[in-house]
């Protein structure tokens, strides 16, 4: 039996595109004889619409898509998986795995569990399915059982293994499965393990392509009954992994496993069962050639991700040209990076903004950068905007000193200059602040936190230098100048400024960030991994103190397990000390 | 039985500062001789801590909390009621009520009904319940059955009929229930109806006060079996409100009401019931003289709402003094005037910053505005930065000419001043855009955008001019000037700017707006109603566009049942096109 697995990049709400795209890989899925297409969970209409979902002019139009891509089917020989909302009985919303054949729609399975964590709202949208959904394909001499879930659904044992009770062949799992670093190595240990022990394969295809702030990975990939990997998908890019399956196999496994037979003495099943029968012809070539994979190295699989996420924002809305500040430091180098890779030299333009607290280095890095990269570079002066707010300001307020107001006047003024461009000539303005920044406050809101987007939001600054060391090591040389990979990381909004000056040196803030953040720990907890008492009291201090700041940050491409987005919803106003 | 409901004002994560508010109010009931003390949903910890739920720490600190008051009642003669989260089996959290006495934590009941739509995530926290309890007060002559739910469990049938069903005479709800216009008439439809249809009374507690954008109104009320209100609570501030109850006249109700004989044949009872039974004198007396209520006028209750959510959002964070831009418009306008009926005149800085496009009469409005209210109030002439900026830009940009990008860089050299004064002096900063403005984006971000806070964030447009009048009116003299109420609306940004030139009158405008938002209607629906075709079209283009200047907006109080906070999750990519 062939499958192929149809890892699309669909737009939210884009009914007519992802419909001639769904159609696309249809047709060339029948060119490589699969019996079966999957595509992914809410591939019809983008994954997450989010409160889309609670329109129904929005659940009609995919209703209306959905009829069609049935119809498109009526002279096809292959079976269709895709995932969409389906509005049932009592107007209840289900996360819908439907399966297509000839011009009909034989069945559809609804999503079970319903992810309400991190950045899923599921239960906002849907109700969770209560019955199962098995396909038999028959032919001659074979008979295909087919078992589905969505996403969440095979994270838990339960229903995978009433599937295999019911000795499928095959489970097909449609996900949109959002991307964060070290994701992909859980998935490869538990859906083999899944596999078997249910003694099935699996055809795990996940959706590719940025939305807002996530961007999904594709990688899709399918597992034998003995838990190999038979192939991968591309990362970060649409694919079409057809794979042949050989169902003697389960047959096989089946036969030598006792414990099926010893579990089915035990019946656990909950859930009704709906069972399709379909008669047609299956493939019985075996090409055993698999698609060899390889794990992507840790940096490059960040930096496709933020490439990926910057792509699908900008052409997902139509968006060619982006604009940013250069300032000769780290952050925003790697940021002009990611755009030319995602956008292309000819649609990045960077300004360098200096006053007289910016080194002469500074301007050497920057225009050095912008020329390696090939990318527009022009210099705005605003010292003079500078003088002037601080003519005035230092006129008006009694024993007047020089202060973090004044620094932060900086940044806004080069806002005000990046949005003036962008409100010129359209172009999207890019924020060059990380996670790191954020975290602590140690950004300006309305300055260097300003943009339509912000690529870097998620990533800690020791990583920002690991990925830039990565990428002039893969290109072969300096496109990032040395210099400004070695210097003292400084905003140059005051004379001989170091971040360093402020903060913990940023190799001992990230690492009880990523406590803190990423793994929930507590003051104590951190203080007895051995961390400074008095220094992850400040940390979690300023943490708290620049929530305000986060609620009005630009989307940034999600990279970690809590990124300051959807997966981080703390309350400003909050008394809670540690 | 004497009733006390303790509608407190707790702060999100200050267990300090709420256990020393709990205790207080614990005495005063005391004092009142009650039989027993009802305290909001988790009004232990505050509500809504969101993550902070996720945090062990925050967990313990809650528990710990809870001993000490339980500590408390040792020597004290009053049931008290009381909630906060529950980490209970399994790591599973729960919303729950706990019944003290004593010095004892006699027993619990979980919330039911988890709300995940709206404002509200608990899918996210909690585990729903699935028990029932009922308290027994017992003395010599008496014996009072007594229920519980939490919030939204109210809002479904089911549980309240178990428990009429149990015979109880007094269901106890508490609650956190954010404001929204027209809510509390529909609480007090709907929970006299319980009380009616189930033969008790009910005690429904509710929070009060503000936390980031939401702000409970209080007005805690006790309805009797024939479906009176006994009293209610005052309206956005603390109150103990006392309420004798007759349980004789839920024996009388029982006794010639045949429905729950009946009902008791067809036994629905789905869930276990805790029972605690208590031995405790039950005060006799009988105050007839129950608080008379009035409902607010509309304007006043939003007002109200927005004032006491700005001075939580300032004086729960141990912020004093704001700044603004006054513009001699509406908008900052009414913004004044709300800050200083909320922090006080002292504490309210208005700047007032023209360039060339500002009229005088906008000086002599803005001046006149201050003064009446007695703030201060200072001009920053912004015209030489701007005339910098246009010298700079026009010499940069060929075939240059003056659009939006220069009215922009106005209203964000005024955000830089404002926040240049809010970091040298510690104020808050206020934004003073408006909802109407913020759906359609007519707002510049990083400009009048730009905020620690919005009051008038939820507020539409011509709810503006209603809260303008009425608050003249009230106050019996022209506090704003009737120019404002009566000049066109302008941004003052270009010669001769009005609103209108831009959008379309704001009475159909907002027509249009609350349909879409607030009504969920779908263009075609808005259009059978009798709107033009192609007017409804563009607004909901606006309405589309404007999400990522609204991703960014600062928080304000949500005074709609579709605030642009929590409530409203569109996505920024989004090719639904209607």
């Amino acid at each position: 039996m062939r499958l192929a697995l149809a890892q699309i990049n669909p737009t939210v709400g884009d009914f007519s595109k992802n419909s001639l795209l769904i159609k696309d890989f249809i047709n060339k899925a029948i060119q490589q004889r699969a019996d079966i297409v999957i595509f992914p969970e809410l591939a019809l209409c983008g994954y997450s619409p989010e409160d889309l979902l609670l329109r129904l002019d929005f659940l009609k139009e995919t209703e209306k898509t959905l009829k069609e891509i049935v119809e498109f089917t009526t002279d096809k020989d292959i079976v269709v998986v895709l995932g969409y909302p389906k509005l049932g009985e009592y107007k209840n919303l289900y996360n819908t795995s439907g399966v297509i054949y000839q011009g009909k729609l034989l069945g559809e399975y609804y999503k079970h569990y319903l992810p309400n964590y991190g950045v899923f709202d599921e239960y906002r949208y849907f109700k969770p399915g209560n019955h199962k959904l098995v396909l038999t394909l028959k032919d001659q001499q074979k008979e295909i059982k087919i078992g589905f879930l969505i996403c969440e659904d095979v994270w838990h044992p339960t229903l995978a293994r009433e599937y295999s009770l019911l000795g499928i062949d095959l489970l097909v799992v449609i996900n949109a499965s959002p991307y964060e670093v070290g994701k992909f190595e859980r998935k490869i240990e538990f859906v083999p393990a899944r596999s078997t022990d249910g003694l099935y394969y699996t055809a795990y295809v996940n959706l590719v392509g940025g939305q807002d702030s996530l961007v999904f990975d594709g990688k899709s990939f399918v597992v034998s009954p003995k838990g190999e990997i038979l192939g991968v998908a591309k990362a970060f890019e649409e694919d079409l992994l057809v794979i042949d399956i050989d169902t003697e196999e389960t047959t096989r496994c089946r036969r030598r496993d006792q414990r099926i037979k010893e579990a089915s003495l035990c019946e656990t099943e909950n859930f009704p069962t709906e069972i399709i029968t379909l008669q047609k012809e299956i493939n019985k070539e075996l090409q055993r050639e698999f698609i060899p994979w390889k794990k992507l190295q840790r940096e490059e699989e960040i930096f496709k991700a933020l490439v990926r996420g910057v792509k699908d924002y900008f052409h997902k809305q139509g968006f060619k040209k982006a604009i940013l500040g250069l300032s000769g430091g780290i952050d925003s180098a790697l940021t002009a990076v990611i755009a030319t890779e995602a956008l292309g030299r000819e649609n990045v333009l960077a300004l360098y903004m200096p006053t007289k607290f910016n080194s002469n280095e500074s301007y050497e890095d920057a225009q050095r950068l912008a020329k390696n990269l090939g990318i527009s570079f022009k210099v705005v002066e605003i010292e003079p905007f500078f003088e002037r707010f601080e003519d005035l300001f230092s006129s008006m307020f009694e024993n007047w000193n020089f202060d973090v107001a004044d620094e932060n006047i900086q940044a806004r003024i080069r806002a005000n200059v990046l949005f003036y461009f962008s409100n010129k000539l359209g172009y999207v303005v890019l924020a060059t602040s990380n996670k790191s920044e954020a975290a602590v406050g140690y950004t300006t809101i309305y300055g260097d936190m300003a943009g339509g987007f912000a690529p870097l939001k998620d990533v800690y600054k020791t990583w920002v230098y690991q990925l830039a060391r990565w990428y002039n090591q893969t290109k072969g040389w300096e496109i990032i100048p040395e210099r400004i990979l070695t210097k003292p990381p400084s905003a140059e909004l005051r004379p001989n400024q170091k971040d360093q000056d402020s903060l913990p040196p940023y190799e001992v803030l990230d690492k009880i960030l990523i406590l803190l953040i990423e793994e929930g720990y507590s003051v104590e907890d951190i203080v007895r991994k051995g961390f400074e008492p008095s220094v992850v009291r400040k940390v979690v201090q300023m943490l708290r103190r620049a929530e305000y700041k986060r609620k009005q940050a630009p989307l940034g491409v999600k990279i970690t397990p809590v990124s300051f987005d959807k997966d981080w919803r703390m309350p400003i106003v909050n008394r809670f000390e540690v």
